[in-house]
C-alpha cells in the first residue's frame, strides 16, 4: 500500500471519508469522491470505472429503441421489465397460510434511503384485509371525556404532518441468533426494515378532541385484520410523535401497510404501529394482549421475560458488498449501507475492513434525520486481500451498536427479537462475500 | 369572528401558524394543531372532526375483513383497488401518437412531499423506450483528455449520492397564460412537478475521470429515445450538483423516468435532465439543439427569445382546497400545498384567504431542503363566506413568487414556459372551489 497516493484511514485498504466530502462553499451537499478522481490519484481508482478507453469518440450505433417511437403514457407506472427480479424476498408464512408471515425488502438491490412502497417489508398475522374505506371507522374510547367515532372522510379534514421514518420489525435479523452463520443475502437477513415518508394526523390532536382523562395512561390499539392485532401504547408516546397515518410516500397507504389507516409510532418496534387501525381504547394499564406477551417479549436466560421493549436500538448493516455478491476484479469499491436508531439520529458510522482491528469513519448522505434511515459510504481499495467488513453505528444519544456476543449475553436460547449486533461480511481472496460471525 | 377564541393572523378567517407548531422540548417536530383542539377552543374546531358523538363506546361490529384471513404476500405490491381512481391525469399527446406528450401528477390526491414513482409526471418527445441495460452505454467524449465509454455494470461501481429533489417541466402551469381561467384541477394545471429521492454518480466524478480540457465549457447531453432529445449544459452546473442518476425512490429508475440512466440537474427545467442518457459531449459552446431553440426558449413580446433560462423559479400552489373540490360544510379547514424553488430552499410561504388583501405565514413541514418540494399548512375558519385562496412562496435568495400580471408582462402571446405566478382558488358561498384570475 506504500505506493498508494490515496489517504488511508484504517487497515486493509479503507480510505478516508474526506474522499466523499465536497469542499466548503457549496450548499453542504455531499458530492462523493471528487478527490478520488483527481488525475494524480487516478492510476489505481481508474480500475473503478472499467471504461473501455481508446475507442474512437464516435457516437455509438443507434440501438432499436432509438429508431422508432416508444411506448405510450400510463395512468400508473411500473418498474422496467428488466428489473422484474427485484422483489420482496425471504417470504415465509405459517404452515397452511400464505399471508401469516413475513416478506423482506431486498436491501442489497436498492440504493438511497427510501423503500419503494411496493418493496416495503410485510409482516402480517392473518393476511392482508382488503378494507373498503367507506365502511371503515376508527373508534376512540375508554378513559376519555367524549368517546368519538371517525369515518375516513372526517379524518381527512384534520391537520396532518409528513415525516421520513424507518419502520423495523423487532424480529428483524433474528436468524443471526443461530449458532452457525446462514449463507444468506443482506435482505434475507435484515430486510424487515424499510423507510418511507409517512403522513397523518398527530394522535395528540385526536386525543385532545376526545379529552384524555388523567387516569388514562395507556392506549390499546386494535387492528381490523382477522388476527385483531392488539398492542398497548403508553400515553406519553401517543402525545409525543405518534401519527394516525393515512399516506405513505405521497399516496394512500398500500393494503399491506394498513390501508386505509394505521398507527405509526416512530422508532418503535414495527408490530406496535398497528395496521388497519379500527380502535383506540384509553386505559389505566396495558392490555397484556397475546401480541405483547406470547409474542414480542424478550425471554431471558433466567426464565424471566422483558416486556414492552419498545424503541428499536441503534443498528447498521453494509448492503454492498454483502452476502452472495462477488467483487468482479481488484480495484476501488464503494462500501455502502444503512444505519438507524429508534432513539434519535445517527451521529456516526464506522467501517472496518479487517474484522474490527481498525475502524474508519464513513461519510453520511444528508440530511441525517431522527428515526429515519441514514445512508453511509466508505471507499475501499481491494487488491485481492481477504477481509472482513463491519459497520458500527453510534446514535446521538451516544448508544453504540453492540457485538453479537454482547447482544446474546443473558438471552434465552431462541430469543430473537431486538437483535441489533454488528454484521460481518467476509470477502475471500476470490472476491466472494459471505455472512460470518466474528 | 369576535366570538372566535382562535388566534387570527389574516383576514377572512386565516388562523395563526403557531397552531401547527409544537412547543419547545420536543425533537423539533411539527405535530400540528395541538392548540387547535384544546378544550376551550373546541366549540368551533370540533366541527372539523365530524365525529358522531354520543354513541356508546362499544366495539363496532366486525366487518367481513375481520372475520377471515386476508390475502397473501407478494413480491411487488400495488395500491388498494379502492384507490384505482388515483392516476396520472391530463394526458395529452401529439396527434397520431400516444407517447409524445405529457401526463400529470394528481397533486390534489396526494399528501406529503414525495411523489410515488408510478405517479411521477411524464413528458416524452417520442414515447418511452424499453432499454435493455445490458446493451446500453454512456459515451463521454469531446473536449476531454480520455474519451470514455461506460456500461451499466461499470457505472454501478462508482460512489453515489442520494438527495431529495423536485423535478418540474418548464411548461408546467402553462395553461394559465390563457385569457380566461380554465376550470381544471390542481394536478391538471400544475401537475408537471413531482419530487423523488434521486441516487446517482456525481457528474463531476465522471468528468474528472475523463479529464476535462480547459476549453470545455459546455456539455451536450443526448438521450437514447427516438427523438434524440439533446440539451446543452454549462460545465459549472455539471461540476456543481449534477448527477448521472440510476435510482429513484430507492429502486432503479422507472422506464418513463429514463431507465437505465438519466442526467439529473437539481432545480433546473426538467427537459434538461435528459432521460435514457447515452452521450455526453464536452464542447466549447452550446449545441443550439432543436430542443433548446425551437422549444424550451422564451419568446418575448418584442420578438426576441430568451434562451437557456435554466433554474425553475420560486413557486407554490395550494393543493387543498383546490379546483373541483367542494367544502362539505362550515368549519375549520386545513389549507395545504407545495412550495419549491430551483435556486435553493423555501424560506417562507404566506397564505391569503381574501384575494391578497392580507397574508398569514404558513407552517412548513420539516425538513425544508434546497431544490426539493416543501409542504405548507395553514388553518382556515370557513363559515360560509366566499373567499379567494392564494399562496406566495419566498425562497432563501429572497425571490418572491410573482403575480400573474407580472409574469405575463413583456412576454409574447402564447409563451407558456416558466409560468410561476400565484395561483388563485375561489371558494363560493356554497363551498365550490374554482380556478380564477385575480
Amino acid at each position: 500500500m506504500d505506493d498508494d497516493p490515496l489517504p488511508h484511514a484504517a487497515g486493509n485498504g479503507l480510505l478516508h471519508r474526506r474522499l466523499f466530502l465536497k469542499g466548503a462553499g457549496t450548499l453542504g451537499l455531499l458530492t462523493a469522491a471528487q478527490a478520488l478522481s483527481q488525475p494524480r490519484a487516478l492510476s489505481q481508482p481508474r480500475a473503478l470505472s472499467q471504461p473501455q478507453e481508446g475507442a474512437a469518440p464516435v457516437v455509438a450505433a443507434r440501438p432499436p429503441w432509438s429508431q422508432a417511437p416508444g411506448r405510450g403514457m400510463s395512468g400508473y407506472g411500473r418498474p422496467s421489465a428488466f428489473e422484474s427480479h427485484v422483489q420482496r424476498g425471504g417470504i415465509g408464512s405459517q404452515p397452511g397460510t400464505d399471508g401469516s408471515g413475513a416478506s423482506r425488502t431486498p436491501l442489497e438491490q436498492l440504493e438511497g434511503t427510501l423503500t419503494p412502497s411496493g418493496l416495503h417489508f410485510e409482516r402480517h398475522h392473518a393476511g392482508i384485509p382488503d378494507i373498503d374505506p367507506a365502511a371503515h371507522e376508527l373508534l376512540l374510547h375508554g378513559l376519555v371525556e367524549r368517546p368519538l367515532r371517525f369515518d375516513m372522510d372526517s379524518l381527512t379534514r384534520y391537520p396532518m404532518v409528513s415525516r421520513l421514518y424507518f419502520l423495523e420489525c423487532s424480529g428483524n435479523s433474528g436468524a443471526l441468533i443461530a449458532p452457525q452463520p446462514a449463507d444468506r443475502t443482506c435482505g434475507e437477513l435484515h430486510g424487515l426494515i424499510s423507510a418511507s415518508e409517512w403522513t397523518g394526523i398527530p394522535l395528540s390532536v385526536l386525543l385532545d378532541e376526545a379529552g384524555l382523562k388523567t387516569a388514562g395512561r395507556w392506549l390499546v390499539a386494535e387492528g381490523a385484520d382477522a388476527a385483531m392485532m392488539s398492542r398497548s401504547v403508553p400515553v406519553d408516546k401517543a402525545l409525543d410523535d405518534a401519527l394516525v397515518a393515512l399516506y405513505q410516500n405521497g399516496e394512500r397507504l398500500r393494503p399491506e401497510n394498513g390501508y386505509p389507516l394505521r398507527l405509526f409510532l416512530p422508532g418503535w418496534e414495527g408490530n406496535m404501529s398497528v395496521k388497519w387501525l379500527r380502535r383506540l381504547e384509553v386505559t389505566a394499564g396495558p392490555a397484556m394482549s397475546k401480541d405483547e406477551t406470547s409474542k414480542y417479549s424478550d425471554l431471558q436466560a433466567d426464565g424471566s421475560a422483558r416486556l414492552f421493549t419498545f424503541p428499536m436500538a441503534v443498528k447498521s448493516v453494509i448492503t454492498s458488498p454483502s452476502g452472495g455478491q462477488r467483487l468482479p476484479e481488484h480495484g476501488l469499491y464503494q462500501i455502502t449501507g444503512l444505519a438507524w436508531s429508534g432513539s434519535g439520529a445517527i451521529r456516526k458510522v464506522e467501517v472496518s475492513a479487517d474484522g474490527g482491528t481498525s475502524w474508519a469513519e464513513a461519510a453520511l448522505d444528508e440530511p441525517v434525520l431522527p428515526k429515519h434511515i441514514c445512508r453511509f459510504r466508505s471507499a475501499w481499495q481491494w487488491r485481492g486481500q481477504p477481509g472482513v467488513l463491519l459497520s458500527r453505528a453510534i446514535d446521538d444519544s451516544g448508544a453504540v451498536q453492540p457485538t453479537r456476543a454482547s447482544v446474546l449475553d443473558g438471552r434465552a436460547s431462541g430469543a430473537f427479537y431486538h437483535y441489533n449486533a454488528i454484521q460481518a461480511w467476509r470477502v475471500s481472496a476470490e472476491g466472494d462475500v459471505r455472512n460470518v460471525f466474528t
